[in-house]
């Protein structure tokens, strides 16, 4: 009988769950909207009423060992504790896996939810069989995890892998950590479009039909498969400043690998040759091309796929360095 | 009975060496000049010498355990192979713990320079008690360790630690590993000195009385003591490029301390302010008062003190990450 494990992906406009083996396949998917204004309790109630039928549906077997919830924040791994959520206005302190473990009768846990993207990327994704990996997620804001010895590295303060704070213009925008030009000032979907509404009003010509304001960095996506120039000019700048922090990344660390991830990387192609020219130009005695660069391969899954990591050996939560 | 150990630190103009016992102190010291240009075979002669007549005068209650020597450059540490060095001109492919070992009866071990000094800050100096921790060296150039989990990190190419190679001015000077803007070319002694010749030469007023270009890095730290605002204007800008760099590093890895040293960090005081700045505005999700920055605590010991802990535990070499 193979071992199988809940994984609820929750985040600020939808949640996404799944069922996931012994080996990080998605065996069954399930999803809800998330209308995060309406604070914790009604959310988790809608929570537990999907889960439990999600649950009621499964074979026998099929009977979940654990349930891994993934959130964006400031999470207590050690009780299961949401300290607080950017992403959920109002939920602070909520005892998330105390209030799931009773309603499903489940071990439950929370982690971050780019910790458990980079474990799902690493484990059965585009960053399989590297010992030392790094997963950036361009999503709203740039996320990232960094697996060390094969071992999620969460650091002192729970800040590690905080790549989208890495400073690519140290005159740039303001950032919402505080900083100016980090990376997720230039890289994230937010900061895409911000650029190219910019470049827009300032007159550049640009194919888009509608008002600045209402460009999306999807629409950008499909200008630069139509060869607007606009658009692809917006993508190099991404992978230029994706390729100097990276190259930072990697001459401290010496990795093996980066996957990036997240919703910006569907547009991969346009991103990768100046990442890839910025980086293998900079990073340090290092052949850049024994270095493995690659598009995340998991989609929505990889949040759910690295669950049964955080059970391996004697069931303890797999990570280290948070001393 | 106490255990020894014989350290060497083989700089590019002198070597120095030293007995050290289990706790990381250095019981007797010795140094004598290396003349690059002389090439590999008299200069390991002469240190032969020196060691033998070093070893000669001990007690046989102080016998070493082994030899470990540190230098700059490519080092294949499984055979003792020093693979090149940059301040050492012809050194290439010198099998340097055979021909040490044989000469001297000893178990003779390469190690690179950086890493030694780290492990002996961490060991017995400013780094003490903390586990996670990245050691920076401002000298001609600007080099570094990463302690993780209380371990030497290497990663998979031999070229982690490498912070003087993080990025802080994107379009900044070319620096010698290729590309541009590296710490180095801001921070290390050289880029410090050449900072303050530009800015002399474009008729910034200045206390030096010489001639620009016999200008010295000694010489800029004696001035700012002075009140010289020039001089210190150049360790406010070693101290941003630092404080930006190491915003770097703690943002990915979340770690503890950083420790500072190398020739310029005598100037610590005046670097310090800046460096503070630059850091506490920009990390992420810490309190910055809660991580150690502190200037290195055993100057040219440093890189001699930390030399028994590669001993630790059945005698295996302490590094990881190197896969």
């Amino acid at each position: 009988m193979t071992r199988t494990y809940l994984a609820v992906d929750l985040g600020g406009t939808n949640s996404r769950y799944g069922l996931v083996n012994q080996n990080g396949e998605v065996l069954r998917r399930g999803r809800f909207p998330i209308h995060s204004y309406r604070g914790p309790e009604p959310i988790i109630e809608d929570l537990i009423v999907h889960l439990r039928s999600f649950l009621d549906a499964l074979s026998s077997g099929q009977r979940p060992r654990a349930l891994v919830v993934g959130a964006a924040g400031l999470i207590r791994a050690e009780d299961g504790v949401l300290v607080a959520a950017p992403n959920l206005p109002g939920w602070k302190n909520i005892p998330l896996a105390d209030i799931l473990g009773q309603a499903l009768s489940l071990e439950v846990r929370l982690e971050n939810d780019a910790n458990l993207y980079a474990l799902g990327e690493w484990f059965a994704g585009a960053g399989r069989h590297l010992s030392h990996l790094i997963v950036v997620t361009l999503g709203t804001g740039v996320g990232g995890g960094l697996i060390l010895n094969g071992r999620l590295w969460n650091g002192s303060f729970l800040s590690a892998g905080e790549i989208g704070h890495v400073i690519v213009e140290p005159e740039g925008r303001p950032c919402g950590c505080g900083g100016r030009g980090c990376l997720e000032t230039v890289a994230s979907a937010t900061a895409i479009t911000r650029t190219a509404r910019e470049w827009i009003m300032a007159g550049q010509p640009c194919a888009f039909s509608g008002h600045p304001d209402d460009l999306t960095s999807r629409d950008l996506y499909g200008l630069a498969r139509q060869g607007d120039a606009l658009a692809r000019r917006v993508f190099d700048r991404a992978g230029w400043a994706l390729g100097l922090a990276l190259t930072n990344v990697f001459n401290i660390l010496g990795l093996q690998g980066a996957v990036i991830g997240g919703g910006v990387s569907a547009a991969y192609d346009f991103i990768r040759p100046s990442m890839f020219e910025e980086f293998s130009t900079r990073v340090f005695a290092v052949d850049p091309n024994r270095i493995r660069l690659a598009p995340a391969a998991l989609g929505d899954d990889a949040p759910l796929a690295g669950v049964p990591v955080l059970f391996q050996k004697s069931g303890d939560p797999q990570a280290h360095g948070a001393t």
